[in-house]
């Protein structure tokens, strides 16, 4: 039905549209993933031999030519959506062929058999490749940054020094252990064919093994059953993945609110490329907004908020209650929402610049006073008495001298038989705090290789 | 633009689609609360003689011919959305005209502006109204059955007879204030004209009192300022309004609850005409579902979940940070929803058909035990020393022997003393358990008629 | 019963313990509020006329004496916790007393009503006079930085300048308008004593107009009834206070977000003064971590999180269900958190220190690059024909060149006729950026007076 | 610290107390996994050469004498949880011994690995047993009502028959599921020993390899390492096991709907045995109300909503910032909560009574017409042109006319020819609906067989 798209009143039918999600997720494209399901049907009822080639061919045919439109149409005359879809096809066969449409189905066999195949079609082809290309350009940066010595932030506060490189690790182990997840969970998402009421009622009429017959309608379709289902599948199948997207969206979100944060005007470690003709802010003509990192974490908020009707949408009374109606329409939201913020944050990171200058006068912004944490640990080691009181008194002091912590150690007597004591690496990194970042590059680049090499990139 | 409705991936946007609610809260409605508002200011900037009325003409036909389109193709070459917006604007207007396009104003000046105005005109209209509509049908049940005597239930249990009129009450009075709620509510959201950071900054630059400036220009669009402002307006006005939507849905879901109960087959006490052609199930043609109730009860789900990325948008950091950017375009999806409960619920109870017969033999199923609260409540007001306990053996006993109650009663010694001293009335009761529903009658018709005269309806 | 108060598993119950909170919320506290419905119960019955003042007497002297743990052993051999309560009293009184506790009333005229006035004594005893508490020490500061110059932040990005006083002037105006909506809203927590199914079935069998006497037991306790109640009063008026709750937890966070900001290393604008033995940190003794303003973020995260099981509870079905048994227990934990946010806010904003060189670092950092507003905006009125492009092209060369937005300006020769027509305002402020404050200082005043005054602080 | 229990807040900790659950979870059971950190480092430091056996045995015996209170009231005196808790050691220790005590370690590598330790043994010791129960309970009831004709209801009205077994074979299917992916998840909780800023900071200093010390501290608390970490453990795992435990949640309050809707009074296909001295309602002594699944029922509630709470933890500033400082301290809650509802569910289970001759009544009740679906079914598989409709229209005829549907049927001479053609089996079904059953009897062996045999029961 012709329209205008800006009549609509969710973003993503306006503002946010990915053409590939909607390929899967649109109202168009569901109407497409029935009919395969009737057409799966009708193929296996002709294996079984209760309908010939032609009347496949016919229900084929017909299928291929319908549109959501007609559906909706019918729909609107009858007041039932699956009973249209078949009234649909069935107008458009011969007397003969139209028993073998929809024959032994219930509405949700198509339904619940549709929605499985969207949701693998979608985690194959949209979801996991661009989760391949995030983590890819992840991967790449981390590489790239594995020495870029950069002070640890904890509370917000300078803590230790690590490297960029470390700290974007962090996001390829947290994404690689989701990607591997939902591939699994994926696989997961069963079909059913089992009828009115999950007992095979109808189909038992004509198949002795009507289990059988629904694992070969399922397997046309790429799909296995469902162990057990009512009138619909199990709904934890789906659950599981969607929290695992949920989970995804909070590691994207993450990410951003690193990133805008590195952006604040105050700490600029990182920045955007921004395009030529783009402006930052309507008045203010300098300014260079995190835009894309707060459009992550605001997508992020919304997926985690729509989870709760997802648990709540596992309540299904006796054999089916139909609550879901509505709300289980809008979980694959929680989807496109997602590939939203892992598509932007690819293109975003892509165009990341590193501010080396901002990075290096941070880092000695308090450089000295990162002495206290190795000091205290290996004064302790030695056989300090009171070391972590003791270095807090000593930091205190060069806070209110304005002193270097370096010049307060080598004037304190007491210190001198520790310092003495100390191994020639630990007396290294005393004097030289930048040389304090464990083994935050070599881990950066073991993790980044062994993603690499895990997803094929 | 033109597309095709179903390449949609919200239900708003092709299934439930509310044509009042598109009106409101699409974005095409909301580009032109957006170029309301910069009529406002250019109109304002006239009156206090920055440019002339000629001017002010002209700004307002070229706003009367953007359209969303040509906005989004300006945003998508420079990547600001109300930049966008200024520069169609400007490209209608003449040189002199231009500099008061946007004079002093930053883009939230605009968006919290449209946003406001956008929410107050469909609280007015659309929301109210349909409340109003809604709440009529279930005063007009409510006195229609007001002495309906119905059992009444608790634990899913029948407890003690009320009316079916009493029942419906509750609805009456527990909408009826949130109408009264929400059109308070809704007067409280305000607009902001105060710049950049929400000191005036610029706008000082050309007027002595910019908060003078702000109220008129607000004034111009029926808002009203906040108090303090910093980039946007404070979020906690919009959040209540959308909390008490909230609290909406959560009584219409109630209500979708009981009635779709009430259904059930083995209760029966109402049903819902169906069209002629509706079909009730795609493989059973016998079956009549509460498919309306259900719908309801689903996007009360909807609606409850989306509220906790309301309450996560109030956090915006300093002056403001855009982790709202997408989430705070989805909030208005909460109204939309709950539009559409209030419209389903009002043809839904339309429609609603009573089934005295059956709601007769529900009543009588355990009719005698209903004796057992008014028989112990008296024994115990009349002395008895362990009445609670008593009766609850002699109910036993009733059930056991499948007897009546009355009975049991009867044959019991040392229950005749009490019922001696009972009054009339109890021992009335006592006798003839359908006459035991308290002031349900009366009540509902109070209740009925006072919220019938409050609204005026 | 006694315990060691480390077995418990939530946090409120050993390691964020509110004194006055437990008065009010703990179970003890319920036990008590539930005995004083009781009590106003059997007052009622008395002024009636249905018993005698030495009944009340009796009652009340029982109520007195009993201790939750009575109540719990009684429930656990009877299993139901009010006819357990209603037991206990019992046996503490005569025979004669016997048949007055509890007479006519079901168990959620007790709850419904106990609740109502434990969240009414909350409200009025604890969450207003620590709100005051907080909004007095906002206002302090505010007055006391009323003219204190700070950028202004948007995006995390330097904006243009306010103050202070002006930025917390935002949280003494979104705070006011709060405390005065919970005030408001407390008031409409309504009791019920309307019995079994709202009808008041029970109480009908003795009193002709039965809500009189309903109004007259609520009455002493300081409460009004529910218009229309079914066995529960309606959760509306509850939900409404626990969004409000919820919503100032939003604020709250929002405020302790900022606060943990200005405190990262790099930006230093506040602190927080320590106490002498206090450890920032186990390893890095060096550390001033913002762990009060991130324990009341986090809080907030608990309080919007729980919202969504309040709306849930909204449903209950007929006369009800007790599918809100537990969950409906929990809500209070919503004011709990919320009070420990208040309270821990108010202690670590009176210790708030600011650092006024931070300040006015910061401030110098792009102080330049801030003209870029107000001359655009000065020069678009002035009739500069492109005057958002000219000035980005200015900044983007005062970037590169590293130079001051005011040299660049001053050598540009298309730009000296518009600077000519300035007025001298505007000239001043175009050479100071530092006056660029808008009426931040001026706003800050008034908005703090204000609320000093109307909450008579 | 002796206290009142019931000056508790949170219903965990006076109400609902689960013992096996606070042996894990309680404030005191975490101190103890704290200790078993501080004791797994310093014995892996002795095995590293760092420190004597002696010092083990002394760390080890000051260890088991620490009480929570007393690490409290030292985090009182210096406002630090972690440094409390070393203190405590330390002064139990000689001061040879002293440095050993939390050598390298940052505060979260102790509470990263204490939580993964609690939460693995708190699956394996406590809800994996008491999930085995519960599904015991249920294999056990669907094996012997296996062959229990029952109506299967969707929408709540009678669909088509299944069996009472069939319909909790669908229980036994989705908790197995969760059975096995929970016990997958618990064993991804990894710990982290990787320091203050997850880059092996300190522990460099003293090991060449410290991702091999890391791992060996880990062994001794038969944990693995996280890939990566900051100060903290990536939350993932811990997310994904919460999930699933929401997930179990949900099945169950799924169960507990179709349990409290089969027991309402005009259904009654189910009770609970009461105990002797229960009291169902304080007014009303007949009534037997479902208050074990409502409250299951209740707690889905309150675990959904906490839901959004762990998501939004997801997000650690950088290195780490606190502000999961309370909500972190609240997530256990959702393991007690839903180990409160599987017990009480296996309780309830096992007190199930199943009221065949109200199962039978109900069945009959539209017997007849539940021969709609074969029929049409069967007519459409034999040519019928129009079988959904023709027998839409013969149910209306037999319900308006009050006659049986095979009456109708029988006169109908159109039919005729179709009947004919049928199966025995087929015929054998249309006239007698009861054995209409598709293959639920057969189903809900094999599943509970199967689920029997997997899980060793």
């Amino acid at each position: 039905m012709d329209s205008d798209q800006f009549d609509s009143i969710s973003p993503l039918d306006f503002r946010y549209v990915d053409q590939q999600t909607v390929a899967c997720l649109s109202e168009n494209a569901f109407t497409r993933y029935k009919l395969l399901v009737e057409i799966a049907l009708v193929r296996t009822l002709c294996r079984y031999g209760l309908c010939s080639q032609e009347t496949v061919k016919e229900i084929e045919d017909a299928c291929r030519q319908i549109t959501t439109d007609q559906v909706y149409q019918e729909e609107k005359r009858i007041g039932h959506d699956i009973r249209a879809l078949v009234n649909c096809i069935q107008a458009k066969v011969s007397d003969q062929a139209k028993p073998f449409v929809h024959m032994t189905a219930t509405s949700y066999d198509i339904i619940d058999c549709a929605r499985a195949v969207q949701i693998n079609a979608l985690i194959h082809d949209v979801v996991i490749p661009s989760l391949f290309d995030l983590e890819k350009v992840l991967i790449e940066i981390t590489l790239r940054e594995a020495d870029t010595v950069q002070i640890g932030r904890t509370h917000g506060q300078h803590a230790v020094p690590i490297t960029f490189g470390f700290a974007l690790a962090e996001y390829v182990s947290r994404l690689g252990a989701s990607i591997e997840t939902i591939q699994e969970l994926a696989k997961n998402i069963k079909g059913k064919f089992s009828g009115a009421a999950g007992a095979y009622n109808a189909s038992s009429l004509f198949f002795h093994e009507p289990e059988n017959f629904e694992e070969e309608v399922l397997a046309e379709l790429g799909l296995k059953p469902a162990e057990h289902s009512t009138q619909i599948a199990p709904p934890e199948a789906m659950a599981r993945t969607l929290c695992e997207t949920t989970i995804i969206a909070g590691i994207l979100s993450n990410l951003a609110r690193d990133m805008r944060n590195l952006q604040r005007t105050e700490i600029g470690e990182v920045g955007e490329k921004f395009e030529t003709d783009q402006v930052g802010s309507s008045t203010m003509p300098q300014k260079r907004n995190p835009i894309n990192f707060e459009n992550i974490e605001s997508m992020g908020k919304i997926v985690n908020s729509r989870m709760s009707a997802v648990f709540m949408d596992q309540i299904s009374e006796h054999q089916r209650d139909l609550t879901n109606s509505a709300s289980g329409r809008t979980h694959i939201e929680i989807f496109a929402y997602t590939i939203l913020m892992i598509k932007r944050m690819t293109t975003t990171m892509k165009k990341l610049v590193i501010d080396q200058s901002n990075i290096v006068r941070n880092l000695a912004m308090q450089k000295d006073l990162v002495l206290a944490e190795p000091l205290y640990i290996i004064l302790a080691a030695l056989g300090h008495p009171n070391a972590h009181q003791a270095v807090k008194i000593l930091t205190v002091k060069a806070q209110r001298e304005r002193r270097s912590l370096q010049e307060i150690i080598n004037e304190d007597k007491e210190l001198e038989k520790y310092i003495n004591k100390m191994t020639a690496h630990q007396r290294n990194i005393i004097s030289n705090p930048v040389l304090y970042t464990g083994i935050a590059s070599r881990k950066a680049k073991v993790i980044a290789k062994r993603w690499k090499q895990k997803l094929g990139l």
